[in-house]
């Protein structure tokens, strides 16, 4: 891996958001950064970067890396396989049966670099990283995620109850485990940190939840969840806490819903409306994955309400829920859905725009990580330069058009290098 | 290409759907052919077969070559852009000037090259294919796509109302046109056919439509055409045809609706009860295209209504309503898209199966060729050889399941050989 921090420059057609409305593009503009961090974008370099490193791209496409804020490693393995299913059965019949595997080491190593060599070849920079319940494995996970060079939050999964017998921790198991395996990876990394991970109500006791609660408030751990992804899942959470309102407020009843705790919650496929208003109080991100919700018949999150609302979306593709992990391919079927949800649910909400799903894809999952996802000044060095000249011939397109075509045609090829955090990956 | 029309046998793991209901697999199976049709398969290859050449693909999956009901070759050029408009100003913005410019017969030749390679090269082996109006570039198409040893459907397109002035005929022009282009062409080639192509209703005068009905009949040239799209549209339709019940009727009125000529309908996302009737009482042929369906915004076909009906159904990659030219994506967009319809339109219309969009994409819709789709004794010989190893690893999966894997997780790749009609396409 190529240190990069040193002074440097990027030049190519650079593209990027800095709000969701519209596109900023320079055409063979060059990105300077230093430190890790960016500069500024020129469409001459100034004077006083006369004796920086300038990499010439020529005629490729430089955009943000993009932010995978939901995804789930060790299903990657079965991806693309058993889509007849709806949630509930489908985490039983498959999703329960691989996870359990991962108690043997050397099946997560081998699962495990599987998973990383993917997620480093794609156009991911940063992800929200589901484990398994097993510190062992998700450590290894952690060691070699580290070694790509991305930046990542990885939990170790927490399920006490409602899970199959050899995927079951007791209360007490799961929360020393828990303890034991934040002492371990707290600090361990440049760029791997831990997230609590309780799976999803229905399998965290209340003494879990309350434990959780307390470690992510005195230790500043972030947390992340699912939530609200289908409505027999939702039913049964309201069964299992007749005491909660709705399914947020078991989150937050723990301190496990933002407030000072950095907080991404999953789907959030079925939200009531006072549920959206503590998630955008609360400052929850929300991690919008609509392959995984059309996949195991989920339905559609209604994204335009969110984003009306100032809540904070980045996009997830929740593998193995959704059987890619490219999120170009998860902006293609953002912009797709809404589209469905607007002429079957509600005409007022109008189809996501690319430049919606774009932003999505980068600053605003981005902005977990703090100043992620854009090309501002101070925001981080993360950069995908995307070699896209064969899908465009002789045609004389706009920086945003070669985008749309990369996002429908061709998600999962033509990256040329990649940065993050001023390091080049490739 | 390799003339294969002598008795031959492909060995490897096959995988075919007889019937909508369930796929037939034979592992390590031998598919026997002679003068380019199937004489069966087989678990050890006969005593009688014992002097043919057995081409052996090992482990490598045989599934029969798939089928595309509905796509414009001019559009190939601009797919995956303009995505943010519905059907009728997206015809407007992006259709209509791109294929003005097939007057030019040079620009249509590179232009249908590209195409052409493209089909060759996908797992596609038959296609009913909408050209543009100009029965010159037509010809070039068809002498094009007959050279990639494809089977196809290729229709000159009528238009002479409604259509900008660069890509409109006068009824006469649109006639006399088509009446010397089918002079040119039928016969002519060994895989290439002429079908009529009436752009839609509202791009045909009465006068044409007429005409073309009688030309269907007289020479028993089959029909394509596109309906029930998009609500404006279907609004427009009852404005300019106020004494037809509904859609279907327009076609109907004028002999262009099955009843003995064979006739492929596009979309059909909003058909009437008594229009679905008609559908399936006159054997018509629905190109369902459900990704060019959520593009521009006109929703989901009810395919499940049409399945239970005994409609005849298809796929079509409908590019460039379509990004993708992929059947395979096709299927998984059609499994996809009924999971939503069942969510959010009609609980009682079970999703779609794998093997019921499998039996679609090849059997349903080359079932408008005959005998094609299908690896039962009597049927053309047409087959694709997936290479699909690096997406298994180790491990064991049924052939259904590896099917499953290349439908949602690679749905451009790993064609190692292709069939069509006997010959070797490559």
């Amino acid at each position: 891996m190529l240190n990069s921090r040193k002074p440097l420059a990027l030049k190519g057609d650079i593209l990027y958001t800095p709000s969701a409305e519209r596109f900023v593009s320079v055409t063979g503009g060059y990105l300077v950064c230093d430190g890790g961090l960016i500069e500024g974008i020129f469409e001459e370099l100034p004077e006083r970067y006369s004796n920086i490193e300038v990499i010439d791209f020529g005629y490729k496409l430089i955009i943000p890396g993009l932010v995978d804020l939901h995804v789930h490693a060790p299903q990657f393995t079965y991806r693309g396989l058993g889509m007849d299913l709806e949630l509930l059965p489908w985490l039983e019949t498959y999703a329960y049966k691989e996870e359990a595997k991962y108690a043997d080491t050397v099946y997560a190593e081998a699962a495990y670099n599987v998973f990383c060599a993917a997620l480093k070849n794609s156009a991911t920079t940063h992800a929200a990283v589901f484990a398994t319940l097993h510190s062992g494995a998700t450590r290894i996970l952690m060691d070699l995620l580290e070694g790509t060079g991305l930046h990542t939050f990885v939990g170790k999964v927490n399920m006490d109850r409602n899970s199959p017998a050899n995927l079951t921790q007791t209360t007490q198991e799961s929360i020393s485990d828990t303890e034991f395996w934040l002492g371990a990876v707290r600090g361990k990394y440049e760029r791997t940190r831990p997230i609590l991970s309780p799976r999803f109500a229905p399998t965290c006791t209340d003494a879990l939840m309350e434990a959780l609660g307390k470690a992510a408030l005195c230790c500043g751990v972030p947390v992340q969840s699912h939530m609200s992804e289908n409505r027999a899942e939702i039913a049964w959470v309201r069964e299992l806490h007749p005491d909660c309102r709705y399914y947020g407020d078991v989150f937050d009843k723990y301190g496990l819903f933002g407030k000072g705790v950095p907080t991404i919650m999953a789907h959030c496929v079925y939200p009531e409306e006072r549920e959206l208003e503590l998630i955008r109080d609360n400052g929850v991100f929300v991690a919008h994955c609509p392959q995984s919700n059309i996949n195991i018949s989920s339905g559609i999150a209604p994204v335009r309400e969110m984003l009306d609302r100032g809540i904070r979306v980045g996009l997830g593709s929740d593998v193995a829920g959704g059987s890619s992990l490219s999120i170009f391919r998860g902006m293609s079927d953002a912009i797709q859905v809404s589209k469905l949800y607007s002429i079957l649910v509600d005409k007022t909400k109008k189809p996501l725009t690319l430049p919606e799903a774009f932003y999505m894809a980068t600053k605003g999952g981005g902005s977990f990580w703090g100043k992620v996802g854009s090309f501002e000044p101070g925001f981080d060095m993360s950069a995908v330069v995307l070699d896209d000249e064969v899908l465009n011939g002789a045609y004389d397109l706009t920086l945003e058009q070669r985008l749309e075509r990369i996002v429908y045609l061709s998600p999962d090829g033509h990256i040329a290098a990649k940065y993050a955090g001023g390091n080049q990956i490739f």
